[in-house]
């Protein structure tokens, strides 16, 4: 036990490890080695996400309810889910929740069959209950259909050269000529419509959607170009119609071109994590106190483009608060980057060990590293 | 980089990482990763080493040479090895280096007929260079023959009962009726011999060199009683010839008994890793330091029982500098205990990995992980 006679103010506000811990999870070991070590220390837990699983979770845990709702998954098929409302009577929609790269009846179809309609379910049923504001996680789908499902959920039709009908998927996409707004729900014209992001892809092209997260999604290496031509069609024939442009702005490609979909019907993209860290208080949190752990189930390179750890980092740092990584693994190669702006990197990992057993102890890990971190951290420094 | 306006003092000062690096390569790898992070900083590396593998390297890095000696090794043929001369003109003299358990051609023949002659071949060496003090490193050995070998080289002779001389390998030992040790080398009562050990097993019983020590040298469980019978046997011999008792004393049952044969021939004694902390020059290198990293390849609740690391916080302790450990794995049930003594224990793996990429990757992963203490460790303190 250390002797420390203020007692300190630590802010734990990591995003979840996935396929591990959820963030709650996280951050309630972290706090119990911290209290370890320091047992009058305050803690101050602010569970994190960045649009992706666990996004709701997140924006729900400081108050508000969940609300069940019917939709339809990636495969066509009814499901329940959770629509959350917050403390202020926002709506926040998981798309991963309703078509999810993790659910397996989703990812057992092909991808260019997969249908966002779910999505737009969801939205309506927001609308239903005369919800002003809706907050759409945008992260960790399985689906890559520009968010046609979604639209058609909201009213679009499509149809093809002789004007019949048809169905809003993928494989169909590069058939469309004709895209029918007029149809769309009324209400979102009084709604704020707002996807959380943590991506700047736009819809198509090189950098896109298909590009770079169809192969994650099972979209096969010869069959990108197409996916990406009925893209990019799909959205110059609804940009003809609305009348405005979104496929290359940031973020239209997200969650399969959901972005895009967003975008197209007045919605705005905005950071997920600083949109959560909003949302549970992190600033609030972080005033006066003297030092922030996060953390998330792998850091990258990617960690410093808008990740949660580095959202709540940057947080910190205007208010010159220390801010320390723990995260699930560290790529080695991408430490010196990352060593630049936290003060110091670690991983709970305490000797070889495969990742199942890392998954299998990740709460004990994670408890008994906190408490190494805070032991060497509040040993007095003699000298600096 | 940080901005410390003075500049710390760190000492480096971690044993080897068995199967991995040489202290000398640990301590590098970590200084490294604290001058990434502190470039102003003042790092004293002091390599350590416990009595085992790597004492020889230790004791004579600061100064002091070597030595190229001819001796037999455990299967009793011969080979080079270097003896140590020390800065002030003491012998170091590394068992592991002539019997050891790493040594393929040793273990090859079965360890009731492996001996360690050579050991004795090795102080006779360094008598015939008029050497007055010996350090014999005890650890690592293959050997279990109770420093008969040894003593033989030295001048003993055994005999049975029809009065034939014996060969001093364990397999005759339990047949001995006569040890003759009027032949000793004379020199040695003119001669300090300190045995560096870092066990305190006495040479038979339960807690003794075979029941403690035999299956990792090959002895099959089933033998171990009859291991154990030789040893006390010729011990009894050995004692009612000298005159004093030494089998239960603490270190007797080092290296296979060369902790007991040491004592019946004069010698003593004494704790690897603090001879090696007094001959690297440990203190000195605290004094006035901010802070010691020591650590090992692997620590557990045995590390608090005389290990290097254990040893140089013990040392840091009394300066009031605090001590962190960084070793290659921990021990997840013993981090409670180690967390108790050092100021914060971490593993610089950083990920879900084998033992091999470890090991492969050890002086990145060390450097990183130094790095990545030193960035936490040297941030100001808000309100402690």
């Amino acid at each position: 036990m250390l002797d420390i006679s203020l007692a300190p103010v630590i802010v734990v506000a990591p995003d979840s490890f996935k396929g591990s811990l959820g963030a709650s999870e996280v951050a309630q070991a972290i706090a119990s080695g911290i209290r370890n070590a320091l047992p009058n220390a305050v803690v101050r837990l602010c569970p994190m996400a960045d649009g992706g699983e666990g996004t709701l979770d997140a924006m729900v845990n400081g108050g508000g309810h969940r609300m069940a709702v019917a939709v339809r998954g990636a495969d066509g098929r009814e499901r329940a889910i959770d629509v959350g409302i917050t403390s202020d009577g926002s709506a926040i929609i998981e798309t991963a929740a309703i078509v999810g790269l993790t659910d397996k009846a989703g990812i057992a179809i092909d991808v260019d069959e997969r249908t966002s309609y779910g999505v737009g379910e969801a939205i309506r049923a927001c609308l239903d209950l005369e919800i002003r504001r809706i907050f759409v996680a945008l992260g960790g789908t399985s689906t890559n259909d520009g968010g046609a499902g979604m639209l058609a959920a909201l009213g679009m039709r499509l149809f093809e050269q002789h004007g019949n009908e048809i169905e809003p998927v993928l494989k169909t996409l590069s058939t469309i000529k004709r895209a029918d707004l007029s149809g769309l729900d009324e209400r979102l014209g009084k709604t704020t419509i707002i996807g959380m992001s943590d991506v700047d892809n736009p819809l198509a092209g090189e950098c896109g959607a298909t590009a770079v997260f169809g192969q994650q999604k099972g979209v096969a290496a010869d069959r990108i170009k197409d996916h990406d031509f009925a893209l990019a069609h799909f959205a110059n024939v609804v940009e003809s119609t609305v009348g405005s442009f979104w496929q290359n702005a940031q973020g239209a490609g997200a969650a399969g071109g959901l972005g895009f979909a967003l975008m197209a019907i007045g919605g705005r993209l905005e950071s997920g994590a600083e949109l959560v860290a909003k949302e549970v208080g992190l600033n609030e949190a972080l005033e006066g106190a003297d030092w922030l752990i996060t953390g998330e189930g792998r850091s990258d390179c990617q960690t410093l483009s808008g990740k949660a750890p580095f959202v709540a980092r940057r947080l910190a740092r205007t208010l010159a608060v220390p801010a320390t990584l723990l995260s699930g693994s560290l790529d080695t190669k991408s430490l010196p980057a990352l060593g630049e702006h936290f003060d110091g990197c670690f991983s709970p990992i305490d000797g070889p060990m495969t990742l199942e057993r890392a998954i299998q102890c990740a709460p004990s890990l994670l408890e008994q590293a906190a408490e190494q971190l805070v032991r060497l951290r509040y040993t007095p420094c003699q000298r600096s």
